[in-house]
């Protein structure tokens, strides 16, 4: 094809992508130094509609420090219907960082299987990948190192550690040669591209990305399992058996008497109180998810904690139908954007565990996407807790007849009757099938540090003080590791 | 009114104000130290529902350090629906400063025209305001940090600054007076709250809120001007006077020759390459907007602009139809939230320009909101100006006549017939009254350092040089400036 040809097609295939937004393509570059990386991106893109277009080259902000690692990442992910280049992306940081020793060869692995998840994540949800290897030898690397230093016009390029990067350029060959081995897919190929075929790398990629537009893409159905070979010191290393819905009993003796409740209120605030101010201070972040039936009291137990926290401190996120802003990103957005900083607290009223249960149940989302969920989710808290943040994840449970009473009460209170709507009566119609779904989602996302706790909510004070419970007690046993 | 009956109305307003999703609301306490801020804001948190509420005590990140000061105040504004509850807000900055003279007298009566303007922008655009002043008398201060540094369980509240603002207790109460006189408006009303009236604090504040929830909004016409006494030295005295595009003649002579055309363009871009690395190196941010008649040659100047440029650098916005979380903000927001960090360029392929364009023209946006519209956008680009950044604004015209050729040429052209919808068509009708709608806008806002740049655009090749031009003399006046 001519190259005038081959640009047509190209940016014709740009233009559809926009016009049906349906898919978003990332094409990434990464490899040895002084490949020219940055030219080919700048010649790439004068081919492309830059309208729909962007290039990112990462130096973490504060705001990005002070969230878990994939955060950086997920952010940049392009809208449906763009183009996203990233040069070195996720993978500068795992190759440079492990040739200076600055990751152990644990850590790097646990990086690539990240990696394998993320990039299998973005793909089921639409996110076309294509990735570059810029290859260069080492002793053309020098000489192109040593023209460069003595060009007076073009020395700037060259920064600190190219240098560095030449001297390293054995490893980082090996490493890269590791990194491609291990995050290789059909739904996310590399391609290598050598330096001495320089002058028609850009007709080579122009292609690649061509053909990647024009082709049907690869969507994985399983996103795989990150199984760390470093854990996190604070991650406890193992979990009890998940609790059952089914083999619950919601119901109680008796119910709490009020002057009871009042006195061991105050004292569970207190203590969330003086564990919550220790977070900040320590700036250990902490993820809050709360589930439950419909009229379980999920507002109630939630308005307990806050009550407990200095409202510069938290936010509460009441996850509800997505924005249009959302659905042009991948489904884990919605919910990555909401992380907290380090020392905050984020409440989730309804959470990402919205695509197994309610998605699932009222089939809202195809199967293939709640099936892959779970190892999604897993992957998603697994992250949380490597970054250092508590994950609290509360499941509130009523029984049948207590749900109907406290419906049927809605109903008549003129200033609750607002909290009723006709989805709650639907979902009552599914009852079984949420136990089920219920189960399901606990057997398959129990993990160490990201239990499940499930709490009988038919008696509404002891279900409070649940609540509140649970929450000190995951704050405490995190107070307690020494980091 | 009883407290048990206040809390159940507050709730029922908030709860309608998320219901109907028309205005927002902002509550900003500031004032005295050690006054219980933050003690009297998480006790209101709790009589509302904190799903629809957000509170924020600032600590500038390293992305709002990198943008326009007001960035940061703009990003935490409220849904509709939601209600922003600020402790200090944008007047704790300039209190404070000006007390420690990092602010002199000129610049806080500066910022207290900005904070005028930009609450007046909130405010025409549904934002409903509420601030209070939290006031202590000096003894009262002293006695009160004396009980809580003797408290070692709340000794931990004190914090540095609090014996610092006490021994500036006069100034403080002067700043406020004063503060308080040149920011007390219809739609933004300040409230005294004594320290001495502390137990009735909560209740008081409860009923302004509910007052502020109930009552129709005072929604202002008029965006006051900022004149500012201290101008940055980086923008020039004088604008000269603005363009007309009734009076300008589109058709060139003779079109330029093609190899003529090629050697300028390599020199300009050339040009254009060297201004903009040294605009990265000096971390000056570039924001250029693109105007001009359908046809004209937008995305063709775009495109020799960035063909110099870095993609790592730019990014081109496109602005089409807002998205629904822009829709749920104040229209402002949807620039503000594209504006480049320092360093970066931000090439705009429309802009907020189009509120007194196309949307005056189509009847798109009530006549009051665009002719406010020229006030709001002079005095963001004064603050763009005002933060370090190059301002660029390009207008691309041409004859009635040309532009019919280039619709027919498009529609006969299949890879070209995309570019070209209805709504050219449509926009064609309205000819002369585009021609009255461009020539206001020239003429009110045309500012020092925001001056307008129209460009003939019959000949296309003269049309890219002069973008260039325009661009690269915007730079290099810039760079030649000292700061």
């Amino acid at each position: 094809m001519k190259t005038a040809i081959l640009r047509a097609r190209l940016l014709e295939a740009q233009l559809d992508l926009a016009r049906c937004q349906e898919r978003a393509v990332i094409l990434l570059l990464t490899g040895h130094a002084v490949t020219h990386k940055g030219r080919l991106v700048n010649e790439l893109n004068h081919w492309l509609e830059n309208r729909h277009t962007e290039v990112h080259a990462l130096a973490p902000s504060s705001e990005e420090r002070e969230r878990p690692y994939w955060w950086r990442f997920w952010r940049r992910v392009p809208d449906r219907g763009r183009i996203g280049i990233f040069i070195h992306g996720w993978y500068g940081d795992a190759l440079f960082a492990r040739a200076e020793r600055r990751l152990s060869p644990g850590a790097f692995r646990d990086r690539l299987a990240e990696i394998r998840a993320f990039e299998a994540e973005l793909a089921a949800e639409g996110v076309v990948l294509l990735k570059l290897w810029m290859d260069i030898d080492r002793p053309a690397q020098r000489r192109h190192l040593q023209a460069l230093q003595a060009d007076p016009v073009r020395a700037w390029q060259l920064n600190d550690t190219d240098w560095q990067r030449h001297l390293q350029h054995a490893v980082i060959d090996a490493l890269g040669r590791e990194m491609r081995e291990a995050t290789a897919a059909d739904h996310a190929p590399w391609h290598r591209l050598d330096f001495r075929d320089r002058p028609a790398q850009l007709r080579r990629v122009g292609a690649l990305l061509h053909e990647t537009l024009v082709a049907p893409p690869a969507r994985p159905t399983v996103v795989p399992e990150v199984v760390p070979a470093v854990v996190p010191e604070v991650v406890p290393g193992e979990a009890p058996a998940p609790p059952s819905i089914r083999r619950a009993e919601p119901r109680v003796a008796a119910p709490l008497k009020k002057s009871d409740y009042a006195e061991r209120l105050v004292e569970a605030q207190g203590r969330l109180a003086i564990n919550a101010r220790e977070m900040a201070r320590r700036r250990i972040p902490v993820v809050l998810a709360f589930e439950g039936l419909d009229a379980a009291g999920k507002g109630g137990g939630i308005h307990r904690i806050t009550e407990a926290l200095d409202a510069r401190q938290y936010r509460v996120h009441r996850i509800a139908a997505p924005s249009d802003e959302e659905l042009a990103l991948p489904w884990a957005w919605r919910f990555w954007r909401r992380l907290p900083a380090d020392g905050r607290i984020a409440l989730f009223d309804r959470s990402w565990y919205g695509r197994v249960l309610v998605e699932r149940v009222e089939g809202l989302a195809p199967e293939a996407a709640w099936r892959r969920a779970y190892a999604e989710i897993r992957e998603f808290e697994r992250q949380l807790l490597a970054h250092g943040a508590v994950l609290g994840k509360l499941f509130l449970a009523i029984s049948q007849e207590e749900q109907l009473r406290r419906f049927e009460a809605r109903a008549a209170t003129p200033h609750k009757r607002h909290k009723l709507t006709d989805e709650d009566w639907r979902n009552r119609e599914h009852w079984e099938d949420y136990q089920r779904a219920i189960d399901e989602m606990f057997a398959r996302t129990q993990a160490p540090g990201a239990e499940w706790a499930l709490i009988a909510c038919d008696d509404k004070r002891r279900a409070r003080l649940a609540v509140l419970e649970q929450v000190n007690r995951r704050l405490e046993m995190r107070l307690a590791s020494p980091h």
